[in-house]
């Protein structure tokens, strides 16, 4: 029997003897690599790094009395295993299997839910305020990457924290990495500071250096004297490298600093710990890890096994082959976004961390002059880019759209307010699929359009995808939005030159019929259209639009429309509270009424992960569920409903 | 004639002899006392510390060519001052007057608009890579404000350009204060090393202090050479203190440091200008200014005199006594949560950086120990509420509408998605008067009605409010939202213990008619009660509905309303796009079409600066512009809209 069979709780982990932490921490890394070769796909670099200190936080503190705030969530799957979750562990990312980040729900060691970055210090911060309110006594420990240090979130944070003299601990985890190599001046710093190397290259310190050197020209030059003056100085200098290496910044933002310690060292680690543990106030721990430590392949290239699909241990080899089929619209969006920018020298793009995710990595290799990566910061990268707007370039900002709800003051403030010619290409729009509640992107049709001035549109297929974003390089009127899905794009585009920009505003009526109009926001109008061939097949007529804008609205479809349908039924992916469905049924309530409407469109709610296609289909967000909302609309006739009012 | 008068753009600045600059800038900062006194309430004290810098700047940059990217825009009143603006200033803040922040609009001398903190870094930033992507050459100066450094943007924005080595200037105009005390580690740090006192306070000092004790304590005791020894470390000590003062953290971030410089000593300041232009990369100049400097009682309060009412030049009395009237809803607001929190041990109160614009500095009197003031910060405020949730305290977040759009993923992710019963007050929500276009709070009914289990809420009058926060206070199931205006109560209320809690959906049928349904939100509710009345004279027999909670709808209300009304007009201080009235009418699209509605609300635009009564009868938000919709809406028959149908 193993170590970790006998590991039901971290209680388990406290009650071994040292000596068989080593043996836990190599039975946890293999149950990791086990789990994400074997069983699914999912994050995999980040969760190798941080084996040791899940088993050494869980042994020295006093879980779930003390409180482990894990930023992001992917870095804690040895904490699932070590919390009671192991046998759990293959359902991770699967349909109501275990969630790949961190969810109050799931686990009481999950004590704050995250999916996004750089939320753990402010939440530790806050659960170590009420327990000093409520007089109680424990330890709130975060979690943090370096990655996510380059968010602001992070910073306002420490900023706060260290203010006061509250208990409360930070754990850097230092992989230098985000998703990508990590970038931004603190990273540089951590880079510098880090490895133990080259304090020299540190400009502070060279200048403290030269101060030293002048104090020493002024010293009186009395032979043995100023020998010693001299001997003095060096032994200086060696003292100020160990200051410099000790995480100066951090101590100025008033955190006691520690480390750098080696993270994948558990006596060591443990250790620290508990020498942390008996100190008091703001304190930071820096811990150096090796994001894909203890996998060969994963060490050698950590950005493409920052996640993983399911591999042969042996070899790393994936153990489907990548499906030859369509490309991803992410990549269709990038290779697009290149070529045009090869046309319109103006064109400029900003990512926040997700060079490779939003395949703007294929921008920068092209155009590295005019790419640019600002960190997870996406509140800057879009201030950022109406600076450059400012100056008569076009920037196209490639996000999440669930990450984006963290720029939405810049959206309003800086670009919408001044009427700059932004895109932002909003991408995973809709279901995300396993990533799960914290990663679909629901509410952006809802909050974009309350953005005044603000282009929103969403494309049917890849063509039109380069058609909308031909136009939003030449729009000159205000910000312009496309939103794309995680997925394949239904077919393969023309080539980027042979494909005109789409019209400002216009919709298509992509089939004619009578008894029902579908209004079909992009990735839902094929499908629409699958709809209307079966309703078509049971008798009844739908007329099909693609209304690939979602603001403005094209009023003059609306106008051949709606004196001829009675019935409405809008389809999209995304919140069904204030999307598109909400904003033109209340436009057709004021020139139409008798026009009866309905909408299909995400839950008001935050929807389970699971496959894309799975999940669209239990939200009946497919040709299926269409035809079947669109039948339950015409079953209550009209003249029924206007006879109740 | 005076040296200003003359000074028609900066070029006149230019032109200048050295002499003449401290009687120019006598002459700018005696406008500002003269606009702000004499002619309209205005932002004051941050305006009088920034007359040096705004002279210098412009001698020493070539602008408009350069170019000076003001953060905030209320530091900016002797820029606009020297940039042509000079006559038009008693206009200042006034209907069609110059705005009270920057614009683009209003002069090319305003290359980046503002009105929220913290934007100027990441704007500049774009400007520089813009410069550099086209081959440009000219120089790009960010002035921001200490205050302004609490916030997450500016850091990304440091940790972004420091990274790199493109030129760019950053001008800490550093005054020691928000609109109230700074708060946070960094403030802590630059107060320890701005006045060039009292750097033993700082930690690190003392650390590398004990550092050299350790050496010389090592050093050998040979009589005058060990005297030597020390006499060297004191030098070096002295040398050390002169490292602190010199920006080591900016320097960390990669700028080169300098300062700090006396921004009130005009020489000085242009001659370090002149010679950080000659640099080259990312530099930081630390520039300390008084806030109020120049007028006696703003130097003395600096909190009171951040913004000021007309006054008396000689005493500071204010020209209008004020007035004896109705509280504002931000009095009642902050002594009922005062009260409420006697009763309720687990309420908390947290502002970021607005104590007393909220008047939760009310609160903090009270109870100090429950007060949190996280400085310009607003999603580390909404994610430490969140934290603070988890352990059973109920936190009260106080923020602007219009700031909140920053902390909007902290809503969804943090709050909403772990069902965390946190309240939001969103103040100044809706028409903020006189500061305009950035300050108004029109979005936050559209982008709240997307977040999943969220309860919004606007009460019609004090009374109403505490109930809705008595309510709120006792909600546990999960956000909670209620909307409060800038502008006095209706009428007093009641005491708070008389006061019970509101029921949660509900909403109040005010005034039973037939014609039209008037579905009113908040501070329409009494208008569209007055509105009632004149259409009654009229022959007009409208219901009024007080629709206190904007989410979830109160559909048993609905239900009595419509069969029975053919029109419905839904009223609102928020945007027309996605609001209450797109909610509430699409809702009613389904349930009975036939039904007619329009809704009035803010405008899909960006609404100017101007008193708040006067801006709110121009969008027909009061009881004239109600009865005038209304009349509207029944002058279109329903026979007429059904038949087109």
């Amino acid at each position: 029997m193993s170590i970790l069979d006998k590991i039901h709780s971290p209680a388990d982990v406290r009650a071994l003897g040292d000596a068989a932490l080593p043996e836990l921490c190599a039975e946890v890394r293999d149950r990791v690599i086990d789990v994400v070769s074997a069983h699914k796909g999912a994050h995999f670099g980040s969760n190798l790094g941080t084996v040791e200190l899940a088993v050494a936080l869980h042994r020295v503190f006093d879980t779930p009395r003390d409180q482990l705030v894990w930023d992001v969530g992917h870095q804690a799957y040895p904490h699932k295993i070590l919390t009671g979750r192991n046998e759990r562990m293959p359902s991770i990312r699967k349909r109501h299997g275990l969630s790949g980040f961190l969810r109050r729900d799931e686990s009481e060691y999950d004590v704050f839910g995250a999916g996004h970055a750089a939320t753990s210090i402010s939440a530790a911060t806050g659960i170590a305020a009420a327990r000093d309110i409520k007089g109680e006594d424990f330890e709130v420990v975060a979690i943090i990457g370096d990655g996510s240090m380059t968010c602001g979130l992070a910073y306002e944070a420490l900023n706060n924290a260290g203010h006061t003299d509250r208990d409360l601990i930070v754990v850097l985890n230092d992989n230098g990495m985000s998703i990508s190599p990590n970038v931004g001046a603190l990273h540089k710093y951590l880079g510098v500071h880090n490895r133990l190397t080259d304090v020299r290259t540190n400009p502070l310190y060279n200048r403290i250096r030269e101060e030293v050197k002048k104090v020493i020209h002024a010293a009186p030059r009395l032979g043995t004297i100023g020998e010693m003056v001299e001997h003095f100085a060096v032994r200086w200098d060696d003292a100020l490298k160990g200051m410099f290496v000790a995480g100066m910044l951090f101590e100025e933002l008033g955190f006691r600093y520690v480390g750098p310690v080696d993270g994948h060292d558990v006596k060591r680690l443990t250790e620290t710990f508990e020498q942390v543990k008996k100190m008091k106030g703001p304190r930071l721990v820096h811990v150096l890890t090796t994001k894909g430590k203890g996998f060969a392949p994963a060490e050698a290239d950590q950005v493409k096994w920052h996640a993983a699909a399911m591999f042969d241990r042996e070899t790393g080899a994936p153990l489907k082959p990548a499906a030859a089929g369509l490309p991803r619209w992410q990549n269709v969006f990038g290779q697009a976004l290149t070529e045009l920018a090869a046309e319109h020298s103006d064109v400029v793009a900003i990512t926040a961390a997700m060079a490779t995710g939003t395949s703007t990595d294929i921008f920068e290799k092209a155009h590295p002059a005019r790419f640019f990566d600002v960190g997870i910061a996406e509140a800057h990268a879009v201030t950022f880019a109406a600076g450059l707007a400012t100056q008569g370039l076009k920037p196209v900002v490639a996000i999440y759209s669930t990450f984006l709800q963290r720029a939405y003051d810049s959206i309003v403030h800086d670009v919408a307010l001044q009427d700059l010619p932004v895109t932002f290409v909003m991408d995973r729009a809709g279901i995300a699929g396993d990533d799960g509640q914290t990663h679909h992107g629901g509410l952006d049709i809802a909050y974009m359009l309350a953005v005044p001035g603000m282009t929103i549109t969403a494309p049917k297929d890849a063509d039109e995808l380069i058609a909308l974003m031909r136009l939003a390089i030449e729009w000159k009127a205000g910000p312009f939005c496309i939103r794309i899905p995680r997925d394949a794009v239904p077919a393969l585009p023309k080539p980027v030159r042979e494909i005109a920009p789409a019209e400002h505003g216009t919709w298509e009526t992509l089939r004619q019929g009578k008894d029902v109009a579908i209004l079909a926001v992009g990735t839902m109008v094929l499908p629409a259209l699958a709809a209307a061939e079966q309703l078509q097949r049971e008798g009844v007529s739908a007329t099909v639009v693609n209304c690939r804008f979602v603001k403005p609205l094209d009023e003059a479809t609306l106008e051949r429309l709606f004196p001829h349908h009675q019935h409405l039924l809008t389809v999209e992916e995304g919140t069904v509270v204030n999307g598109f469905g909400t904003f033109v049924r209340a436009y057709v309530n004021g020139r139409w009424p008798g026009v009866h409407g309905d909408s299909l469109g995400l839950p008001d709610g935050f929807v389970e992960h699971g496959e894309r296609a799975e999940l669209l289909a239990d939200l009946g967000l497919n040709a299926d569920g269409i035809a079947a909302r669109a039948r339950a609309v015409l079953g209550r006739p009209l003249r029924t409903l206007l006879e109740t009012a």
